[in-house]
């Protein structure tokens, strides 16, 4: 694929924002940006020299790719209002079917970068897994962004992405509790930012299970009985230690 | 301190493991490495040109430092048969106060490297944070191996543990069942490992439960209930993502 595609992006939000720069920087050309939210469109939009709007039905007629990255929830209202037979459409979604851009047009897919995107945090997207469904034109596309692109299919992405929330979005949370722990006690999470990376950098290379530490994996019960006693005055958070602890023992 | 030190290590596991070439590197004459395990004890020993032994009275009379790194079941035992006052004497434990040390000497404290050592992965000591309480020797000593030399009390450093064990050990953990979850559908965890890497480097200058991201966040019902679904053949992984998404819609 030498050529440059027309690109219009469905969507403003943290993926997109990811996204559009990175198109336009591979020499594509966005035509134009949509968000239910017209700032964020026009935010978007202006970084990457497109048109901008809020109207489902202001969007151009064609393109080569209309990329939809909206909330779940948001997709059957979007998909809905945007018919373009003929054009390829594909959603960015690890949770949504391929069977979410029904009636969309008869070449839909799914253009999926596995990563946790936050606006205004950069991100080399050449090393983020792309994982496609449908039409030849969105592997090119995603092998322009990425070394890293694999074909998955609705039923694995599902897993996936059941998957990522343990890996990704679990994980951050319970760096949020360590926080608040820590908060509590007037420490700062500092002490903690060194072990957060080593723990990380561990699993790049080895089977996570086996090398968990800990008190759990050494069956050491006096730690376990006196951290849950630490643990009194927040609940929830007692009972996350019991059955994480629990689950770490059985997986042993 | 200039002069090097005389240091006898009790204990030959993870920690042990890594502080004795460290101190040796640093200068300090390591003249004797216990372990019950007498292979294990060899082993280290000959690293570092120290003696070995698995009888604790067999142990130098004197040394600047008795530095005790041993599981915390076997420290009782260790500090009943180590009588050495006018030594300094040392734990390197998370979990135990130093009060754990009361009758070795008079001179006790704590050595306590927050991080998570594995036996044969090398590790940069320079950015691991030493929490040190004790003798004024205990902290020159640290601030030899690490730019990070911290006081924390008994007290603060039992409720570090804990955040720690959310923080590294539950942790890993959730990228252990995230690799399963995975295996079960023969996908691999490299399709995780950049979000894993992306996840704690987002913590290393965010506060955590700023940057939250996922479906339980975004109150996502519809993904909720799905990804649950997704989970009915392991009820214990289920319980787990039902407890972790309600405590981060407790945390927003």
């Amino acid at each position: 694929m030498n050529a440059a595609l027309h690109i219009v992006l469905v969507g403003a939000g943290n993926v997109a924002s990811h996204l559009a720069p990175a198109l336009h920087a591979a020499g594509h050309r966005i035509t134009a940006v949509w968000s239910r939210n017209l700032p964020n469109a026009i935010s978007l939009a202006d970084q990457v020299q497109a048109t901008a709007t809020n109207q489902l039905n202001e969007l151009p007629a064609e393109a080569d790719l209309f990329l939809v990255s909206v909330a779940d929830d948001a997709l059957p209202t979007v998909a809905n209002a945007l018919k373009r037979p003929g054009c390829v459409v594909a959603h960015t979604s690890g949770t949504q079917p391929l069977a979410a851009l029904q009636g969309t047009s008869e070449h839909t897919g799914v253009f999926y970068p596995l990563q946790t995107f936050t606006k205004g945090r950069p991100l080399e997207l050449a090393n983020v897994p792309f994982l496609i469904e449908g039409p030849e034109l969105l592997t090119q596309l995603a092998m322009q962004l990425s070394n890293n692109v694999q074909h998955v299919n609705s039923e694995q992405r599902k897993h996936l992405h059941v998957a990522a929330v343990f890996a990704c979005n679990f994980t951050n949370h319970l760096y949020a509790i360590a926080d608040k722990l820590l908060a509590n006690r007037n420490l700062s999470l500092d002490l903690l930012r060194p072990l957060i990376a080593e723990t990380a950098a561990k699993a790049q290379h080895a089977a996570p299970a086996t090398v968990q530490t800990g008190p759990a994996i050494r069956h050491d019960d006096a730690v376990l009985a006196k951290h849950l006693e630490l643990l009194a005055d927040t609940p929830q958070w007692q009972e996350l230690y019991h059955l994480l602890s629990h689950s770490i023992q059985r997986l042993d």
